[in-house]
């Protein structure tokens, strides 16, 4: 993997990555001219005993830009530059123009404790074509952007201000995505979030009366039930998890306990590629057309101690809960984080084995 | 209040409650004939250590009926009957035909831990109006509907499978609502759920500290800071909290630490009925149309204990952030539980401030 490190005109960073060595004297665009004038702050949720983050400046993001302006695609015409420039990279990764987190300004003061809200949100381009999705790009290329992951997590956990890396991808109009250039995004926390907290705690807790993971002891038992497997390959794994809470949703990991990105190797993520491929283009050819979803990576804390209770992993959970029907959360599922399915995962989990597809 | 038991032809229980006394003779209609037959299990999710419900029946719930059928409506054909009757009835509750929580058959076994869905789901028709939204309706029924909801918290709170008692009420077709009657429901779960067990974490933890109630302090704050402030009454209160998670975000409660609905007294109701209806008047005519929302209300675990730090409030979640967008929950939301607002609760209280009602 190769990559270069530019700055845009208005400061923000990019990283160009390839698979060949880059081109030189490419020049980052951005469509902005302006310095970034980012003063999120955080407020104390006192109730909830969490964090919320307030970035006033995000209501004017870019919103379903036209057609003809794609601020992800390469750059064309230099009097309208997008985010990337024109050259020989395969995946492009920016700092946010809109961050929900980024702390260069004041931190108001308010009834509640403040902070400010420190940290980063980054932009993952997969590619540059606009129409190819992840499921769609090669195991090569899907590896490449796994790769481009584990660089971005070694980078931002070097900063003091960031405790935990989350990668994920939000796709499809019905879940509010504005950009249909395929990315994801990163948002590296200044604290470790409340779902990420919870999960450690509990393979914490496993790891302290067992010796074992969590993750890869339930990997096991999903492999030996067989039932719900979705890719079972010699590495890494694609499945339908016995308590999914969402229909379709699908956990990829890797068989052996890898806390984070950058501790994969060369067939693991070659093989988690291949899981991820298998499980996204079932998701496609279900209904022949793409799923909506949000997908969510996983991975240990970033702060700096060992992690051996971790296990990287991915969530995918699809949009739909049938063809035609949205998965909609409401009441129990936002008030109380109690979710309701209408499907057992095992019927869902069928239904995805049952489509045929082909890892080019 | 008055109130009438009885029992509907599949066997489900309907509870009629009125301002003056019911008429005799009523009887319970059923759109459904068959036994309810209801098998929900619980699994345990093993990363995040929470139960997850599955009711697969749930499949096959009413969803959108034509016009000429509303399941909430009184009864007026009797070859077609609806889930209530006709008579003089103000606020109906009968058992959710399709409940996500009600155990009566056998639990399925799972490589994860399963346990029986035990507790009751139930749907409150706030009136016989299909058109009246709870905001037009008057004080007093309000009040009505306040009482009911602590009649509910009371009988389900005498169940040993009961442990927490949520009423709340899904709004809108934005956010999956199909039937459009004005409703809400309760589930009766059979543990403390996790939004539920961290708030109570929290507000004991500062009464251990303080021997004060958490929410009685912050209503104290937010009444003395007066900026977000949008009902400010005797004995209660509407505001948009400092540490908002949604834009419009409001909480409805009173200024005593009441901890459940069972104890609040006359005047108390009254006001709180004078609150929430001033926030769901603003939130309709800020731009004259029906705001969706979920509004949950929060009160003490049904554990047999004093629950002094328990303090009974609603929570309301507007689905838009701005007239013509709505806030969608994605990555962050949904994976870290980190919520990102491009907006202060400043602002989005001062336009709500702006919209000009009275209580009829």
């Amino acid at each position: 993997m190769y990559w270069e490190d530019l700055v845009k005109p208005d400061g923000r960073h990019l990283t160009l990555y390839g698979r060949n060595p880059l081109e030189k004297d490419i020049e980052a665009p951005s469509p902005f001219t302006e310095p970034l004038q980012s003063s999120a702050h955080l407020r104390w949720h006192v109730l909830r005993g969490q964090w919320v983050t307030y970035a006033p400046y995000r209501q004017d993001r870019t919103f379903l830009p036209p057609p003809e302006f794609n601020p992800l695609a390469p750059t064309a015409d230099p009097v309208h530059p997008t985010e990337t420039p024109a050259g020989n990279w395969d995946v492009a990764v920016f700092e946010n123009r809109f961050p929900a987190l980024a702390s260069r300004g004041d931190v108001p003061s308010s009834i509640v404790d403040t902070a400010p809200a420190a940290g980063a949100c980054e932009v993952v381009v997969f590619s540059q074509d606009a129409q190819m999705d992840l499921g769609a790009a090669s195991v090569q290329h899907i590896a490449l952007i796994l790769r481009v992951l584990g660089d971005r997590t070694r980078r931002l956990g070097k900063r003091d201000d960031v405790m935990y890396v989350l990668p994920f991808q939000n796709r499809g109009a019905e879940i509010g995505v504005t950009l249909h250039h395929p990315h994801a995004q990163i948002y590296a926390y200044p604290t470790v979030p409340p779902v990420a907290a919870r999960m450690q705690e509990m393979a914490l807790a496993y790891y302290g009366t067992t010796g074992r993971g969590l993750l890869a002891d339930h990997i096991e038992a999903e492999r030996a039930d067989s039932v719900r497997m979705i890719y079972d390959g010699s590495q890494s794994v694609g499945f339908v998890p016995a308590c999914a809470r969402y229909p379709y949703e699908t956990w990829v990991a890797t068989q052996r306990p890898v806390p984070n990105f950058q501790e994969l190797d060369d067939g693991e993520i070659l093989d988690l590629a291949r899981a991820l491929k298998t499980v996204l283009l079932k998701y496609d050819r279900l209904w022949n057309r793409p799923m909506p979803y949000v997908m969510a990576w996983y991975q240990a804390p970033n702060d700096g101690k060992q992690h051996p209770e971790s296990h990287l992993h991915a969530e995918l959970w699809p949009a739909y809960r049938t063809r035609d029907r949205l998965k909609y959360l409401a009441g129990t599922e936002l008030a109380a984080d109690f979710f309701a399915m209408d499907a057992l995962p095992e019927e869902k989990a069928l239904e995805l084995q049952q489509v045929e597809v082909e890892l080019a």
